[in-house]
């Protein structure tokens, strides 16, 4: 189904502010997961307003919650979330970040009291037109092995980072610390398919390529071995354990917990001012260089493009702002249980 | 052959302070390798003396090299590393890094004029007694592939993270971007060993089990894939497009270009300084939570323990230093030649 990406706006605002979310907040949201669906990043998009809304009419998530600066210095401060929506209190936290670089050079804010926050890129990328380089990584209940463990033991605590560049396309990563993302073996689950082998470890840490026995009886891969759960634990150690935000298992599912309780996520931000180091053009001049460098290197057999990170999503992007966004299945399956829920007719949007 | 981290130290500052390296900078080199040596991590201690003398002989790394802050502002300052010893340089701005970041809250450090710095985690780890959170990484000239490429794109850019704890051991994760560092294929061709099938490509981009060809024909696959490759080029941005460093193929090779010319990597250093954000008491309990919460995990069949990153190197360098070193033959081998070298006999250190 396509949808153009202001009528999905207008209708995550519509259905944000008809539990009682302000309009500013509502925009705030809407802008993360239309964006986030605009990239092609579908499992982090508009699918996940349904949740985020049950928790809002749960109580869970705050619907007037106030994010704000508990403790600050120079070049650092410490958001309390306040259980308001992630994508509110995570802008929120990005932008104190980005001010205080302007000054300090680097700046860094942790969070407690946040909620799911969608794709960790958004709040990154929120650097690109500041001239500056962002970072962004939270941590979420266990769901990902680690080598040696039966079970899951960390979160697949997403990490991002986003540069500008000059006339190429900026740069922005964005990845689970885990194989792949939890929402990819839900999703595959959902549409029916298997899943690749090296995704998912049963109950017996043993591989499967069966996508339903997650979350409750099997833990996906860390990426890379042990090197993804070191990278989940520095995530852990930023935006948990030095935040005191809620801890591994301490953190409550953002899907299936109690929807009347705060799910006590962290998340941390850095940003970086670029024109401290070097002037700017200098900088973006540099950066253009290297992406051009890896596009004109050799292709492998088969092989029609190097992609930088970021480059497909900003690609599907641009498409999506001309032609629309094509939406999957399971994502207009969850948005039409979100109209229904609301009383709102989500067909009048969809073509 | 067995040695003591304090006779190898003693040859290591012997060997450099003959071909006229300061004591003062001598002693720091020789902290870095043998620290790396107890760790176990044999292909980025001692091993690499042989090939930085090899440099300061020819001039490209300088005797006396001056490495020094050319700008700064409250969190951040770059560093020019005046072709110095790359664990001089690394050293002195990742302390620059703790020292602003002791009133900054954080702050970042980025270094050009570099040389191969080692081991990553070195550097990190100096933040641990300080009771801050420490970062390190650096550029190096391509030799992994990334997804779409026949060849090296980006280089093995180490990272490195460590954080202290209370009763437990501190974090210190340590890796390269590439499925494994070069120098274990370099060390796998030297003992005339195959190596796993996932670690390098060939000069057509397919997998093989033959050491030999790298690195003139044969490319490191990336940590887990598109992954790898986004956190090597965020590791690029930070060390080298944002310093002003010599970046991807503009690096000289450390081991094999003209030892007359300089290399011109590039690092960064961050440093967090926790009690901005919490007293250190409070961290260090809720790092021990989490380290005995992993620790406690159900294990998977076949498994005896679950470690933390940097646990293998800590209790490794727990029993080097009361046992000695074990040091694998081709240190040995190259430690013989630099002797051989230099007219030093690196038999009276070993048994």
């Amino acid at each position: 189904m396509k949808v153009t990406a202001r009528d999905l706006h207008a209708f995550c605002v519509q259905a944000l502010t008809k539990v009682g979310v302000g309009e500013t907040d509502a925009r705030t949201t809407a802008d993360v997961l239309v964006t986030t669906d605009t990239w092609g990043t579908f499992t982090h998009g508009t699918k996940a307003l349904r949740a985020y809304v049950r928790r809002l009419r749960g109580g869970g998530l705050k619907k007037d919650g106030q994010p704000g600066v508990v403790a600050e210095g120079p070049a650092w401060a410490l958001v309390d979330g306040d259980s308001s929506l992630g994508m509110v209190t995570s802008a929120f936290a990005m932008k104190t970040a980005i001010t205080k670089a302007r000054t300090a050079g680097i700046a860094c804010v942790g969070v407690r009291n946040n909620c799911h926050y969608g794709a960790a890129g958004y709040y990154a990328s929120l650097a690109i037109p500041e001239n500056m380089i962002g970072v962004s990584m939270a941590n979420d209940i266990p769901t990902v092995n680690a080598p040696g463990a039966k079970g899951p033991v960390l979160g697949s605590n997403p990490f991002a980072f986003a540069a500008p560049a000059g006339k190429a396309r900026p740069i922005m990563l964005d990845m689970a610390t885990s194989t792949v993302a939890g929402g990819k073996v839900f999703a595959a689950a959902q549409l029916g398919k298997t899943i690749p082998g090296n995704w998912l470890l049963d109950a017996n840490a043993r591989p499967t390529t069966d996508p339903t026995p997650f979350s409750h009886a099997a833990s996906l891969t860390p990426m890379g071995g042990y090197k993804g759960t070191g990278i989940a634990l520095m995530i852990e150690t930023l935006s948990a354990v030095l935040t005191g935000a809620a801890m591994t298992w301490q953190v409550s599912s953002w899907t299936f917990s109690d929807p009347s309780k705060s799910t006590g996520h962290g998340a941390a931000f850095i940003a970086m001012n670029i024109e401290a180091f070097m002037p700017i053009a200098e900088f973006k001049e540099r950066m253009d260089h290297l992406i051009q460098e890896i596009h004109a290197s050799e292709k492998a057999e088969g092989a029609e493009r190097i992609y930088v990170p970021g480059e497909i999503e900003f690609e599907r992007r641009e498409k999506a702002m001309v032609e629309g966004i094509e939406l999957p299945d399971d994502v207009v399956s969850s948005l039409r249980s979100l109209g229904d829920e609301l009383g709102m007719d989500v067909n009048r949007i969809l073509n």
